[in-house]
């Protein structure tokens, strides 16, 4: 079943210990979607400016990610990020932010993709959240991603999303942040009285835990030695995630934890290089293979 | 078979978010050899002072715990240590070491142990390491554990002892600070070069990597809510791990990495309340409920 993710598209600068990296392909939609292409139709709802490259959408429309709800803005630019990583590469500082298109971002989607039944609501002001739900009042399952800032400037607007969305994806000082809690697995459980059917707390390269109303458990990242750049990370993991349950088309408990899996496997490859060069240069047979070692690695 | 640990054994003081205890039963070997209890016989390498209560030492006794090798010093006091932790339970502080007879300890271990086939060093001084292991030249199994101490100012004892045993069991920064490498992946598989047949890298509250020459993998803790106390933690899950080894009398891979779960499963009980307090309310029974539910959750 077809998947709409609705988020930024981004343009990177990313500065790691051994190499820094100008005009990347970037932003939480971008690999969301590329993420989810190795399972699903994806359908992408974002805005850039004048000043971006036709061959980043090229590449998107290549992995058959409709670009029908990628609005190019004259005389405007695109979302500019930029971010550094420390000697732990767990630790990045945000250097730049440049919001341009995405200041007054408003997304209105195209027809076909209002009954499409997956839905992912990337990082972003929840109120613009709320809008793209009112346009898809049919969604077998939406779900969401937050940060810090919503949490804190619009925590109303984020409760009574929480109310409206089938699952939330967040990491772990936001779910704690959220909740007040301390221990993770009680911000999890928190997180879920407050609405969703579904919680999964990404814990970078700890992996992730998931919460439903049955099930508490946790779920390691696929060991890497080759981290060379961790941005999108966990939107990719996002994307693993929601393709594979689009795929399978439904989010019973078990496809959930598998979803899981996949999710942490395509952020596994993510992380391995700058931007999409990792992702560009493996297949599905490629997350087949890693999840074979993943399955073997948790079993005894 | 049985299974010898030399290490400290203390009086702790430990202060969390919500409570203060005094006079609490801790200290390395102790954590270790309850946690491996459960599943052979333990023989106790240590010293204490004339302060310590003989009801702790009828409570090891009680659990098939061997304290011949507990040397009462006269006139002199126990190990005591005092740490805090801070809301993030996750973040420790050592307020107060008070060595006493630790400063001098130099084990002699009684005959019957030096023919024990599983031995192990709990964190301690590396010449005091190397020590034990003149005392048991035939042990099939001998694993020991460091901290950042020895790694700076006994790097070449450490280096050497490296090369004399079979496993090496410490936690992420240290193994990080050993190898120089900043990747938790690449510094074990560095560490495993330096000469053991395994190295174990401890993870706290995020579970437990295993490296091999063959293999590379991580399990996660088990989740829990409940956390009161996490020391001895780390010890517990060594303690589960080696004792689950020593039973089965071998430390193939697949006896490996179930030890390793049960390592992890130790320890979990551990942290839910101060000392040993809740693992002197679980049996190898309970051990195993929770095993089910581990497995269960790392299958898919």
């Amino acid at each position: 079943m077809p998947l709409v993710v609705v988020g930024t598209v981004a343009l990177d600068c990313v500065e790691t210990p051994s190499e820094k990296r100008d005009n990347l392909l970037g932003g939480s939609a971008v690999y969301f979607a590329y993420a989810a292409s190795y399972f699903t139709p994806v359908r992408l709802v974002s805005v850039v400016g004048e000043d971006w490259p036709n061959e980043h959408t090229q590449l998107l429309q290549s992995r058959n990610i409709d670009t029908a709800g990628l609005v190019v803005e004259p005389g405007a630019k695109s979302f500019y990020w930029r971010g550094k990583y420390h000697e732990d590469m767990n630790v990045r500082e945000t250097v730049e932010v440049q919001l341009n298109v995405f200041g007054h971002f408003d997304p209105v989607l195209p027809e076909a993709f209002r009954r499409c039944p997956f839905l992912f609501l990337a990082n972003g002001s929840t109120k613009i959240q709320h809008k793209v739900l009112d346009q898809c009042p049919g969604a077998t399952l939406a779900v969401a991603d937050t940060m810090d800032l919503w949490i804190n400037t619009e925590r109303d607007e984020l409760l009574e999303l929480l109310r409206r969305v089938g699952g939330l994806v967040l990491n772990d000082s936001e779910a704690m942040l959220l909740s007040g809690e301390k221990n993770v697995v009680r911000a999890g459980r928190r997180v879920l009285e407050m609405g969703p059917q579904f919680v999964v707390i990404k814990k970078g390269e700890h992996g992730a835990m998931f919460f439903s109303k049955h099930e508490t458990y946790v779920l390691p990242a696929f060991p890497t030695a080759d981290v060379v750049d961790p941005t999108g990370a966990g939107d990719s993991f996002a994307g693993g995630m929601m393709g594979y349950l689009a795929e399978q088309g439904n989010f019973e408990p078990k496809t959930l934890k598998e979803a899981m899996a996949y999710g942490m496997l395509v952020a596994s490859f993510t992380v391995e290089d700058f931007s999409l060069d990792r992702l560009r240069k493996i297949e599905r047979a490629d997350l087949e293979r890693r999840m074979e070692e993943y399955r073997q690695m948790l079993s005894f």
